[in-house]
């Protein structure tokens, strides 16, 4: 087996564990043996497992940056393909019969404190994800649609922060309802 | 010394330690040695891991259930006490240094997956935490000051869920950023 394809199977072994257990529940020689490849073959990929968290969080990220074009379509006004969004993004999380959960979350909340590394990264890719959501809310707010005595960057973190909230109790409660009351509380009181 | 107290310098040092590093991330050692305490005492106070964590969990959440009185003060219309209430949660993030967010959501995240105890305690401490929410924001809808379009449980249950979601953002970003866009947003957007 070459050993380009050793690496990919690694991460792809940590990205399953890693979003399903968290960081600290997956050991190194839990991932090796889920991809099926020698223990002793993980640090000639990998420098360290916060490295491979690092890609793992990426990988998974790639993901969700993909729906980040809803955001983007032309085929419904501004507001609409925000909660076309959201919803996408929810879905994810009840596809996996809301048991893992958005991984950029899990991250943020298990890996915070105690890898500099990992929360730089995490910070990023939030930071990246608030700022698409903020220029579908200007659009939002400029075809009048959206209330406009809050700027659309405080709108913007507020709405991912609450997203963020709502996937956590979907995980605690196991349904969708939290998903909900997001959306209708979000947009009803941020509707002009 | 007395079984009594070896039992509550575990908890003591318990509460600590998973509130900072996580559950995984505490072993059971840890904990004994930061408790001063020989390692072979832990199962003579506690069942297993899983049953000191929700004991913890619960002593956290003791403190937490205290501010909840805020709610219930005469000082004040309902619709204040609802934001002195969320700043005094968002302080215990901050004297922290935002290192160590919530334990209640950091639970809910980390063991929701793999403790359906765990899971199942957090479930009714956010259901306790969200009905005495309620509660207030049904006398700010009554007394006129907080749009009444929207139920007081979803209401309720969105701004708790949009609290965590800020004290997750507050912990990737260190900084207090995340609780003022709540703030801002939420109050504004829910006032009638």
């Amino acid at each position: 087996m070459p050993r380009r394809s050793v690496k990919r199977e690694i991460l792809a072994a940590a990205i399953n564990m890693m979003h399903q257990r968290g960081f600290n529940a997956t050991g190194v020689q839990d991932i090796t043996a889920a991809a099926g490849v020698p223990k002793g073959s993980f640090y000639n990929h990998f420098e360290s497992k916060e490295a491979l968290g690092i890609e793992a969080l990426n990988a998974y990220w790639r993901v969700g940056l993909g729906w980040l074009d809803i955001l983007n379509s032309s085929d419904a006004p501004p507001l609409s393909l925000l909660k076309t969004y959201f919803r996408r993004a929810a879905k994810a999380i009840k596809d996996e019969n809301y048991r893992t959960g958005c991984m950029v979350g899990n991250f943020a909340i298990e890996m915070s404190g105690a890898s500099d590394l990992i929360r730089a990264q995490t910070a990023s890719v939030l930071s990246v994800w608030s700022r698409a959501i903020e220029d579908c809310v200007k659009r939002a707010q400029a075809d009048g649609s959206m209330r406009r005595d809050l700027d659309a960057k405080t709108i913007a973190r507020f709405l991912l922060n609450s997203w963020q909230g709502a996937a956590m109790r979907a995980k605690v409660d196991r349904n969708y309802a939290a998903f909900t009351d997001f959306e209708t509380v979000a947009f009803k009181a941020l509707s002009a």
